[in-house]
């Protein structure tokens, strides 16, 4: 770990920089399985899943028999955990519904705002060494709410061709039906293009490795739109001489075990501190079964002191933390002071875990510093705004002669006719 | 034009393409100069000026003296149809501002969502023929609004190194002080690395010519985001018996002028007034200084007839219009099922000019199909939300085991050792 006193402000975007992704190596790869999928369909797959998969599949789509065993498989205790998570997040999304928003700006010109939902959605659960079933409800739930006519969900067979069973009863348990055994870069291509099995969609959702970070950039130039652009997780806690040093160390270990590219960030006030955290942590290390995972993350990790809370928010505003956790006293001052984070933590009782499984926020953030552009997954984010007016005659009496001095003085002379034919009726 | 009677579905796809735009071509061109203007600044902004708009530069900021002489030079009648539209997209978007989203999820977990806005915000205005200062009302009242702290706009000087007067009255109108004399691709590339004299943002709206467009989406690699991808502008109305030809065809015309590659379309559930709005455009279009660019877009256009409402409107959602004019006495139906389109204008005397300039709504708006899953620019374009939660010890209480059991079925013994340190602490 790094351990950095007072940066000057001239060294931050040193101290601040992450990982760069190096998209050019990996974008043939994602250029040639493209073109595949897109001119041979399922055959390209197919074909793909066998050869990074390891496996050959006798049919792309899960069975209602895979569905249903599963629902077996998955033991009583993790069921009601989930539907624990279920019911906070259908709440907490189901509260970012809005209204229409209706004005009369001028008399006679009525305009109003309404959602509606992206019809075709796909969501991306990555394979790997564990099942990501958390990632199922956090984007089916505010999908099903938003009113998504289409979900489906992609996601990587194992080497027996088989889905990890909590994904699939996950899955069932949101309503999803449609569910496809194919994952990487070729899950994003058949979502982009359709094949005959996999149907495209509107939006790709959810998160992946490299090849599928780069692969959903590259789906957009397809028309397609993904919810954010990826990078590594990241974790940045804030914290003072009432810390508590062991669940600092807890939850940036939880960091850590993410991934050795994982970012782990700790800002302090107190010296002391940071010192405590450093050996809570070598503790808590020895126990993980991730260690040496959690070990190289922590290697990277930079401990930061600042003489004051100001210059410590300055920081972080300007790192733009996924995950910002405020364990610090002077709680009320960082939560208003937050410009730029993905999902903020506040207090002793409120690890990261708690928003990554079950509290009801969403847990797909932006990372990379697009915490200053972007906002983490929310009910929005399956909907689309319309606008719509109407105007009466009244209406275009009124405003009619302000768009035919603007429309000459830009010299779009049939936009100007547009009205002075309709005013002309009126007359 | 192309006039086509109830059309199979399976041929929609055909019937409904866009152009498709070459992006490769142009992409050499845009890492060519995105490469000079990061490593040279400001001196491979004034190369790339001097190139591409036939002018060597004294100064890149436009100076307080000449807005000074740009208020001056801009004639009362004009000022006043600008404060018109100012008001009414002042009023829309205003309207569209949301309170804190705050839920307690289960008890002691309290959860919220508020929106912040985006730090640094970028405006491109396009040059060319005619000034589009309408374009600086629709981005800079809504990101004044959102408190973007920095709202900067690029726009290309002409022949003489200046900007439009009206251009510059309307950013000054706006409070928008921070104005670059810096146009196409080097412009894009000043706002996603920053030079000696133009910042760097955080997100780049604005319409553009291909190089723009294809520049834009080449900044997204560069951690900034876009307002949306960008095609030609295009209209559909949707008219029967009862429609007006002669506002139609103003209409169609209205979209025809902007370029030739404009997207044109009639769906009509009445074979006459395919037929009257046709002789309507002819007679039109004769009076129109920009009457070859229109006559060669509404060559391109597409006049189609359905027998049912219905099937009008699913092939009016396969399509997405940018602009959809319902001339339809059947305005409820197409008004409620609508589900794909930027912006929506119902009856007689809406025509497109209205939103394009002063009715309120924005005219940044989704082409090219992008309607399926992309909002036009609002208030939330200029703001991010952020999540925050705060968990007592009831709360933790409440939801720990959940976790507990959620991450260990996703094998992050971490994420599960952050709750079970609290809990034990907590017994």
């Amino acid at each position: 770990m790094q351990k950095i006193t007072n940066p000057e402000i001239g060294s931050w975007d040193i101290i601040l920089k992450r990982p760069t992704v190096q998209i050019d190596d990996i974008e043939s790869t994602v250029t040639e399985v493209f073109n595949e999928v897109r001119t041979k369909g399922d055959v390209a797959l197919n074909k793909y899943t066998s050869l990074f998969d390891g496996v050959q599949l006798q049919t792309i789509p899960v069975s209602e028999l895979e569905i249903e065993r599963a629902n077996q498989a998955v033991e009583e205790p993790l069921k009601k955990a989930i539907e624990v998570a279920k019911n906070n997040i259908l709440a907490f999304h189901q509260a970012q519904k809005t209204q229409r928003v209706a004005v009369q700006t001028t008399p006679g010109v009525n305009c109003w705002q309404e959602k509606r939902p992206i019809e075709k959605v796909g969501l991306y659960i990555p394979g790997g060494t564990a099942p990501l079933f958390s990632t199922i409800l956090m984007l089916a739930i505010p999908a099903q709410l938003a009113g998504c006519k289409e979900v489906i969900i992609c996601t990587p067979p194992n080497k027996q061709g088989a889905i990890d069973p909590v994904i699939l009863y996950t899955a069932a348990l949101c309503g999803v039906k449609k569910i496809y055994k194919v994952g990487g870069i070729q899950a994003i291509a058949a979502m982009t293009f359709g094949t005959q099995t996999v149907p495209s969609v509107y939006k790709i959702f959810g998160p992946g490795n490299q090849f599928v970070t780069v692969a959903k950039q590259y789906a957009t130039r397809y028309n397609v739109a993904i919810d954010m652009p990826a990078g590594p997780s990241e974790l940045l806690v804030v914290a003072d001489h009432s810390s508590n040093p062991q669940y600092i160390a807890s939850d940036l270990l939880s960091q850590a075990e993410h991934g050795v590219d994982s970012q782990v960030i700790l800002v302090s006030t107190d010296t002391e501190m940071i010192d405590m955290v450093q050996q809570a942590i070598e503790i808590q290390l020895e126990d993980l079964p991730r260690k040496d995972i959690a070990r190289k993350a922590i290697e990277n990790s930079r401990f930061i002191y600042f003489d004051t809370h100001e210059l410590a928010m300055e920081f972080i505003n300007a790192y733009g933390p996924e995950h910002f956790i405020i364990a610090s006293s002077n709680e009320q001052f960082y939560t208003e002071a937050v410009r730029n984070a993905g999902s903020v933590f506040i207090g002793k009782y409120t690890p990261e875990s708690a928003g990554d499984y079950a509290s009801g926020t969403n847990h797909t953030l932006p990372t990379n510093g697009y915490a200053k552009q972007y906002s983490g997954v929310n009910l929005d984010s399956f909907l689309k705004s319309i606008t719509f007016q109407k105007i009466s005659e009244q209406g275009i009496k009124n405003i009619g002669n302000a768009i035919e001095l603007m429309a000459e003085a830009e010299g779009l002379l049939a936009h100007k006719n547009a009205v002075s034919i309709r005013l002309k009726d009126l007359n």
